[in-house]
C-alpha cells in the first residue's frame, strides 16, 4: 500500500507548506481523497492517531464522571429551529435527506452538524429533579457541515469528533465543566501533540451559535495562520429554556438547567501534521505515534539472515515488553532504502538499524527522526536510552513549536503595523480592541485577521482600540485562520 | 435519570416477551425512542455494552492484523450501481441527501447502508501488486437502512456496527478470513453474551446482496424466533471485477483480488437482552456487564453511617483492585428499596448488601441476580467467592439458553408437522430441503419460516425435501425471524 512512493518525490515543506501538507498526508497513507466532494478517507495509519486521542480523552472524561452514549444521525428540522441563533448559525451548511425508503419525506431530516438539539430534546424527557443532575454525556460520532473543497482534515464536509453535553444545577458548576474540558483539550495539544496553544474566550461574533460564552484553544501554524483547536461552551440557559429542560431544585422550586457543550475533532490532526515535520516527511511526537520505534534489519547478501532476524525480534520483544510501541519491518518485498524512506515520510520518531555489525557487537544503531542524529547503543543500555530519547524528542518538538509561537506573537499598538504584519509574516498579534463587532469586521476586511480569543488571565488595562481608537480594556489575540 | 421507576411497574416477561423487552430496555435506561421515526438513542448504560463488544472484537481483529480506518458516510449513487445485485438489494431502503449547503445537488448522495462500494473504489486505487495484499481494514461506524417502525435495537433505521473488508491474493486465504470472522462472532455471543448460536451458510435467496456465499451465526430467542446474529461474506471476485481491483501476481500475471466483508451490529444487543432476564428485569452476563457487582449500604437511622460507608468503600476498592467492575451506590437521594429495584431492572449480576451486622461481622451479604439466592460471606473469603460466583452465573446463563435452544430444535420430516410447530412453539426446525428458491418461498408463505442456514458440518445424506418431496442432500435449519 505504498504505491505513491514510487511515483514521485515528496514536496518540500521549506518551499510550500500547503503543498507539502497535502502531499505528505497522502504519501504517509494518513488519509486520501474520497470519491465524494468535500470528503476524505482516514486510512489506518491516520486513524490510529485518532484512536489514541479517543483513549486519552476518554480517560480524562471518565475521571470527571462523563459517560459515552449515542444519539441519532438525523435531526428533524423543526428541532433545529427551536434555538434561533443556533439554526441561523448552521442553516447555510446543512445536508438534508429528502428521500427515505423510496418515498419523498414530508418532514426532511438534517444530517447532524452538531447534536445539541436532538440531545436536549431527550434531556427534557430525562431531567425532572435535582436528583437527575448532573447529566454528563459524551458521544463520539460523525458530523456534517457542507464544504465544497476538501483540505485534508482541516476542511471536510464530514468529520469525526467527540461532543460532550452536560447539564447542571448551577452555572458555577457548569462553568467548572467548561474549563475542565478546555484544559483537556490543552493537554491533548500540548502533552500529546507537542503543539502549544493559547486558551481564551471567543468574541461575541466568533462564539458558537447558541452559546452564552465560547472558550477555545488556539494554535499557531508554521505559516503564521491560527488554528482553532477545540471549543468549550457555556450555554447558560439558552437551550434549556428553548427545550424546556427544567428541574425541581433542592428547595422545591422549578429552574432551568445550566448547560455546557464541548467538542474536539479530527481537524486537530491537521494541526499536528502541519506543526511538525520537514522536507523528508512527517515527524510524529512519540506520545501520540502509533509506531514509536521501527526496527530495520540490514542484510548484506543472504548470509546470516535468520540470525539477524532473530536478533531483531529479540530487540522488538524487549521494547514491546517495556510498553514501547515498536515494529519490526521484516518485509522482504522492500529494499532497505525504500523502508528508510517510507518510515521517514510516516514520521516514526526512532529508527533502529540492525546489521551484522550491530548483531555481532550486541548493539543497535539508533536514528532520531527529528534531528537525523545517529548513535550506536549497546543492547543492554538500549531500553533506558530509547525511553529517554522518546521523551527528549517529545520535549524538543514542543519547545521548537513554542519558540515559533512566542517569536511570532507580537504586541502591536498601531494599525499600520498590524496591517504590515498580516501582509508579511502573519502570526499572532496582541492588541487592544474596543470589543465592537463592526470594528472587528472592519479589521478582518482590511487584514483577513479576526480576533482569535481574549487569552485567559489577560490583565485589565487602560488602552485604545488598535483600529478605531476608542477606549479598550483588554488586549485580544488576533490572527488569520485556517 | 431513573424517572421511569416511579411511574409504573415493569411488564412481565412471563406474560408477553415483546412488551417486557421494550419496557425493560426503556426502564433500565439502556435506550430510548428518539424524536426521529425509526431511530433510537443508546443511553450510557446500553452504550457501555457496545464499548465492551468493541474492545473484545478489536482485540480479536488486531490478532489477525486487521486495522481500523474511516470511510465517508456519503456514497455517490453511481458507485452503488457498479455491482448489480448489490444495488438491487439495497435500493428499497436508502436514505438520500438531495440538498447540501443550501443547494439542490446534481448528484444526490446515498447515506451508506454498508460501505463495500465506497471502500472498494479506494481499494482499486491502493492495490496494484501482490505486495499491497492482503488489505485488512475494519471500520466502526453508523449505517442507515430505512425502517418506518422502531423495535429497539432489533429494527432501527440507523444502527452502529463494525464492517470488516479484506482483500486477498487467493480465495483460500479469503475463505480463512471469512471463517475467522464468523468464529469471532460466535465467541462474542457464546463467551460474552452467554447466547448459544448455530454457525452456518445462508441460502442463495438469503445471502448478502453481492456476495458469493454468506455465513451467519443464528441464535434462538425465548419466543422461538431466530435472530441473525452477524454475517461474514465470501465476496469472491464479484466486487473486484466491478470495481477493477486487480493486482500483479507473484508470477507477473494480472488477477482480480478475492474479497470478504463481515459485520456485527448493535442489533446483537437486542438478542442479549431478550435471551436473559426475567419479570424483575434484565440479567446481564458478568463478562459483558459494565457493572458486575453493586454494593448497597443499608442504614438503620443515621447512626454509624460514616463507618458503614467506609467499610463499603473498602469492599469496593478490594473488588476493583481485583479487576472486578464494582460500584458503590452511596446516593442518599434514593431509598434502599428503590436501589434494589433499580439494579435488578438493570440486571447487575451480583448485589452486595452491607448493613451494620455485616460490618460488625466483617462480612457481606451476596445476592445473585439470576437465581435470587443470598449468602453471607466473610470479608476475607469475599474475593475468590465473588470471582467464582461471576463465573458460575456466566456458565449458568449460557447453559440455560443452550438447553432452551436444544429443546426447541426439532428434526422434522413432514410438512404438516413443520406447519404445526411454526403455529405453536416455533423454534428451529432441521429438515431436508431441495435448495430451490421457489420452494423456499412457498415454505415461507405457508409458515412464515425461512431457511436460517445450512449448519457447518452438516452431513451429506439422501433425503427428500420436507415441502416438495424432491431429492435433497442436506438438512437445513429453518425458523421465523426477527
Amino acid at each position: 500500500m505504498n504505491k505513491q512512493f514510487e511515483k514521485k518525490e515528496l514536496k518540500k515543506k521549506s518551499e510550500n507548506l500547503s503543498d507539502w501538507y497535502t502531499d505528505v498526508v497522502l504519501k504517509a497513507a494518513i488519509a486520501d481523497y474520497a470519491p465524494v466532494k468535500g470528503c476524505m478517507v482516514i486510512r489506518p495509519y491516520g486513524y490510529a492517531l485518532w484512536e489514541a486521542v479517543q483513549d486519552a480523552l476518554n480517560r480524562m472524561m471518565r475521571s470527571a464522571g462523563i459517560e459515552n452514549a449515542y444519539f441519532p444521525l438525523f435531526i428533524p428540522h423543526s428541532l433545529l429551529e427551536k434555538e434561533k441563533q443556533h439554526v441561523a448559525g448552521f442553516s447555510p451548511e446543512l445536508a438534508i435527506v429528502t428521500i427515505g425508503g423510496g418515498e419523498k419525506l414530508k418532514d426532511p431530516l438534517v444530517v447532524r452538524p452538531t447534536s445539541e438539539t436532538i440531545m436536549y430534546d431527550m434531556y427534557s424527557k430525562w431531567v425532572h429533579s435535582w436528583r437527575d443532575l448532573p447529566v454528563l454525556i459524551n458521544q463520539w460520532n460523525n458530523v456534517v457541515r457542507w464544504e465544497k473543497r476538501t483540505y485534508l482534515f482541516l476542511r471536510t464536509t464530514e468529520f469525526l469528533w467527540q461532543e460532550g453535553h452536560t447539564a447542571h444545577e448551577t452555572e458555577e458548576e457548569a462553568m467548572e465543566m467548561v474549563m475542565k474540558a478546555l484544559n483537556w483539550y490543552r493537554q491533548i495539544y500540548e502533552d500529546y501533540f507537542a503543539v502549544p496553544v493559547v486558551m481564551g474566550k471567543k468574541s461575541e461574533s466568533e462564539k458558537f451559535a447558541g452559546a452564552k460564552t465560547t472558550f477555545t484553544v488556539e494554535a499557531l501554524m508554521p505559516d503564521g495562520k491560527a488554528l482553532q483547536g477545540g471549543t468549550s461552551h457555556n450555554l447558560g440557559q439558552n437551550f434549556s429554556k428553548s427545550f424546556d429542560i427544567s428541574f425541581q431544585t433542592r428547595d422545591g422550586k422549578s429552574e432551568f438547567v445550566w448547560q455546557t457543550s464541548f467538542g474536539f475533532s479530527t481537524r486537530s490532526l491537521g494541526g499536528l501534521f502541519l506543526t511538525h515535520g520537514d522536507d523528508s516527511g512527517l515527524v510524529l511526537p512519540p506520545k501520540i505515534a502509533s509506531i514509536q520505534v521501527v526496527i530495520i534489519p540490514i542484510f548484506r547478501g543472504d548470509d546470516g539472515q535468520e540470525a539477524l532476524l532473530e536478533y531483531c525480534g529479540e530487540v522488538r520483544d524487549a521494547l514491546v515488553g517495556q510498553g514501547i510501541r515498536a515494529r519490526l519491518d521484516n518485509r522482504d518485498s522492500q529494499s532497505v532504502g525504500r523502508k528508510f524512506n517510507e518510515w521517514e515520510v510516516k514520521g516514526v520518531p526512532v529508527r533502529l538499524e540492525v546489521g551484522r555489525k550491530e548483531m555481532e557487537d550486541r548493539a543497535v544503531t539508533m536514528a532520531r527522526r527529528d534531528t537525523g542524529e545517529k548513535v550506536l547503543v549497546e543492547r543492554k543500555e538500549m531500553l533506558p536510552k530509547i525511553e529517554k530519547l522518546l521523551e527528549d524528542i517529545q520535549t524538543s518538538l514542543y519547545e521548537t513549536a513554542l519558540k515559533h509561537m512566542n517569536d511570532n506573537t507580537r504586541d502591536v499598538s498601531t494599525f499600520a503595523e498590524f496591517e504590515d504584519i498580516m501582509k508579511t509574516t502573519r502570526g499572532f498579534i496582541r492588541a487592544f480592541w474596543c470589543e465592537e463587532a463592526s470594528c472587528e469586521a472592519r479589521i478582518k476586511e482590511a487584514t483577513k485577521a479576526a480576533t482569535r480569543c481574549l487569552p485567559l488571565g489577560a490583565a485589565e488595562e487602560n488602552g485604545v482600540c488598535v483600529h478605531c481608537g476608542k477606549p479598550a480594556t483588554h488586549r485580544w489575540l488576533f490572527g488569520q485562520s485556517y
